[in-house]
């Protein structure tokens, strides 16, 4: 017997309703071995940013072939499309709204300007036998996504939900970018221990370097969390962050998402 | 082999504690294979009519011979029963406090004035063998409930358990009501988007209406949460509810549970 | 076929960000039969004490051979060592800094004072062969801990894993003390619903007496926690607890954790 595949939901639903619980109940009728994994249902209400970061930072520690499910579906009941993602190493599905785009881009399988797959199959979710007999305006995630998702883990070829899709919506997220020999990014999350994330890829730094938050200069990149009162440091997603010693830096330095964070030369 | 068996939780125990996770090692040494889902952990501090929102808008979603588990129970160390009670698609355990009532009417087995069953089998749990050893005056979710579900999902005919029960506690949830042509119902859940989700079904709406709450209109049937800044729409429980775009309507409209909500034909 | 692994994770990672999933996703790569169980996530940043309570009032409740991983992590990236500990009934993995200490010193394998292990076998994670192959300075849950963990519930000898570990880390937890006939303890732990629980043992308290806390006098020993609107009561973990009826202890008394609670004979 081949290893219970895993499928992850990554929701705006929260934990207070039973939204979540209900998505579960439907997949396990149609893939009763399916392993669930939560990614978070937390993210803010219908902040689709979000969720593709946390999805960026966390598809590649899933095993092979794990169906990522993520609904955080501002459009639900407008035109937006439902869909399905197979790479070769995972499966996607859920609101065609730009939410798997950086995922599929750091696959290679995805222009993040124009939305043009390559190396990837998509295909809309359009088959009413594989959704729920009767569709809500409001909850695609139980009647339409958690289906499909169950379906995929079940085994069935996506190919079968519907017609084929060539190209994604895309997702405005802002790219970091290298002027006058300093990398000017911004910050794109605060985790739960207030540290603030940015969009600067730790291989984008050279060495010999400092940074710059908030208006004050933070120093070079350091190795540990305890280093310093305040330190920026490549964390764990490989990307540029500030933290604070026993201390929330977001909250420390009033740094937010969106707010600019400066890589310089020290030379 | 059968599936492996569904368990869901819904308590008001919260994710900070080991309380949740206690019930859960409880049930998995007894059925190792039962499948565990969390409906909700965060309702609010012994609601019971919370809980058993949650469990009537969601069970049927859930695959046969599922066991829910409601511990929602302030009455803990008081006389009120512990119960099992299995209907023909799912079964039930918990405090013996109106928790399963909804759902029980929902399915047409309980009376919900009187709290007579009629086509489901009750049991009190009496019988120590399906307790744990040592039994806690404060936390029977461990030491009684966690483990009578989990006999149950292990196949355990419920009938050991205890002496049937012809009747169970009902709960005062309030029951929309036609007056003067009007629909009177109330606010009976708030959820994690804000949405004011009233005990008015779908099913008694007409064509041609208009809705009031908080005061105001809200304005006739909406078939998508952004049509307009404020909708009156059937929600995906199939009960009527008031919506913001982007935005808490129960914040906006100071909308409460309890608050009264009225349907009126526009003619 | 054997039962399914139990592995629970006890963490300070909260449920915003796609650590915990991260952490799942590693365990189901290495051990995909596991059955992943959550103690808490939301264990106050780096407050070790307080995860340590939770395993402490947790571990016994799970099967036989369960796996508890347990990251709360102030030294991530400092020369604090991660470590692998087995019992007669049960594998412990995280970091050595006292996290474990309650738990091993309750099952009567650790001295709480030295660290020293007598029953307990416990090896230092330094295989790099059961860890992941890029390592993080500032996630070991993920790349160290969590393969660990994996590994052991997939079947392997921790022994594997690195050179044995005669003495552990050991932490400043308060222990309750008896002088001038009465008992002096502190609360130790807050949890969701207000109740303030305490370091002092049900065993210790003899009959007849009163018990104080907040500098006022809260009354004898209950057995419910309706019998009045403040309660002294032996709680499900077996240890003294003060609890308000339909209300928080905590905030009606302002009793916080480190506070005192004396217990005194009525005589």
């Amino acid at each position: 017997m081949d290893s219970p595949r895993v499928v992850t939901l990554t929701t705006d639903f929260g934990s207070r309703d039973a939204y979540v619980g209900v998505v579960k109940g439907v997949i396990l009728g149609i893939a009763p071995y399916a392993h669930l994994v939560d990614i978070s249902h937390e993210v803010r209400p219908q902040a689709i940013s979000e969720a593709a970061f946390l999805l960026l930072t966390g598809y590649r520690y899933f095993p092979g072939g794990t169906v990522h499910l993520a609904v955080v579906d501002p459009g639900v009941g407008t035109a937006r499309r439902p869909i399905a993602v197979v790479t070769e190493s995972a499966g996607f599905v859920g609101p065609d709204n730009g939410i798997f785009a950086p995922v599929l881009a750091d696959q290679g399988v995805m222009d993040p300007e124009s939305g043009s797959l390559a190396g990837a199959r998509a295909f809309e979710l359009a088959a009413p036998e594989y959704m729920l007999p009767t569709l809500s305006r409001t909850f695609h995630g139980r009647d339409i996504f958690g289906p499909a998702a169950a379906h995929m883990a079940a085994g069935v070829d996506p190919a079968e939900f519907g017609p084929p899709v060539e190209r994604l919506a895309t997702l405005g997220m802002p790219e970091a970018r290298i002027e006058d020999g300093r990398i000017h990014g911004r910050i794109i999350h605060v985790d739960r221990f207030g540290n603030a994330i940015s969009n600067v890829s730790g291989e984008m730094i050279p060495d010999g370097v400092t940074v710059e938050a908030a208006g004050r200069v933070i120093g070079a990149l350091s190795s540990s969390y305890r280093d310093a009162e305040l330190v920026a440091l490549v964390g764990s997603s490989g990307l540029l962050e500030v933290a604070a010693r026993d201390a929330s830096a977001s909250e420390v330095l009033g740094l937010r998402i969106g707010d600019e964070i400066v890589v310089r030369s020290l030379a």
